[in-house]
């Protein structure tokens, strides 16, 4: 029983890690359909959002059954109902993706305002955060967790810099209003996808250390943005 | 045992409902703070997240001593599950509402564009959403359900016809683009909710029919965006 309950929590475990990657490279690939001008890669993002979709289907599934015919220990049973909410928030980073990509076909019909300096390292950023989350997760590792809130930091000021920048050269051109919204926008999105990241680290300092810091935490980053 | 498990399971539905009440009296503030010129609405509301934020905590821990405790039956784990994915939504949507409000008040520091028209209908039609969404799946009520999918159609089309309206006003008054794009934003947090109060209804169908039709809603209602 004990056997199978641990084949099947690895299966879990690696269906997960598949949609990580799998959400991932959405995002990449939608970041790229802008970044290189190249709309054929944004249809890849379109098309490939309904495996995301099924991936969280399955995983669901698979998590109610192991629940259900194995009656894990409040440990594990924790562990499962994380899996459950992470595959809901790559299914979110799928999302966004495909926001991103929609907009990345929109800029790419004109010809762009400005080379993209922070909005790369953005996208760099956030993905990153993604690969960490899911590896902290996995190896229940606090530590690492913890660095992801600290990157989270360094997404905000990102995005505010591009909001900035991008007003800036709206009220210079004011022609440009549509494709600079569809910037920020594409700001925000990757500003969600470094957010999801932060939640899922939340969640696996939460589950390593079995006391409820999410929101305490988020609170105590609130009032101390300064830091040494 | 059964009526002990009942009990508990009564207590998480009032659990819920009061936080449901909590997200949506939260977004009501933060868009009357907007509409109403008045910035202490949106006080209460940054104070007031705390709390929407501690019932997720405590939901969180109650739903899991149930399953723990009780073991449940398929469809009971199945709705527990749900309760636990709900409270992360109605979360979310307490964080709506603070970027509501934050943007509110930076809105209210300068004289505003235009009277809001297509704004208020989105916040009552979003709100209301959130409302039905809850009371559909406290009912299990799939119809109702599925009148939610319906009202996202007319918050999308709103949201096109702020931003439309809003990049038109820029293109007009340049100076006045960072209260235009703050509106934007307000306009797509409003979105951000309708479409998590659409997430729970899209769970509800499921939970009533027991098969996955949340991404297959998802894809015909994108495929078809001309109804009769």
């Amino acid at each position: 029983m004990k056997r199978h309950f641990d084949d099947e929590l690895k299966q879990l475990k690696d269906k997960l890690f598949r949609m990580g990657l799998l959400a991932e490279e959405a995002i990449m690939k939608a970041t790229q359909a802008l970044f290189e001008r190249d709309s054929k890669k944004a249809d890849v993002v379109l098309k490939g959002d309904q495996e995301i979709n099924l991936c969280e289907i399955e995983i669901d599934e698979l998590g109610h059954e192991l629940i259900a015919l194995y009656q894990p220990a409040a440990v594990d049973l924790r562990f499962i109902t994380m899996v459950l909410k992470i595959t809901n928030d790559l299914e979110r980073m799928g999302d966004q993706a495909v926001n991103i990509a929609e907009k990345a076909v929109q800029i790419n019909q004109e010809p762009s305002m400005k080379p993209y300096i922070d909005l790369p390292k953005m996208a760099d950023t956030a993905r990153g955060m993604v690969r960490e989350a899911l590896d902290a997760f996995m190896q229940r590792d606090a530590d690492k967790a913890k660095q992801i809130l600290e990157k989270d930091d360094v997404i905000d000021s990102l995005n505010d810099r591009v909001y900035d920048e991008v007003q800036k050269q709206i009220q210079e051109k004011p022609d440009l209003v549509r494709q600079g919204v569809a910037l920020i926008m594409i700001s925000h999105n990757l500003e969600r996808v470094a957010d999801l990241a932060t939640n899922i680290a939340e969640d696996v300092i939460y589950l390593t250390r079995g006391i409820d810091v999410r929101h305490h935490i988020r609170e105590r980053r609130e009032d101390t943005p300064a830091r040494s």
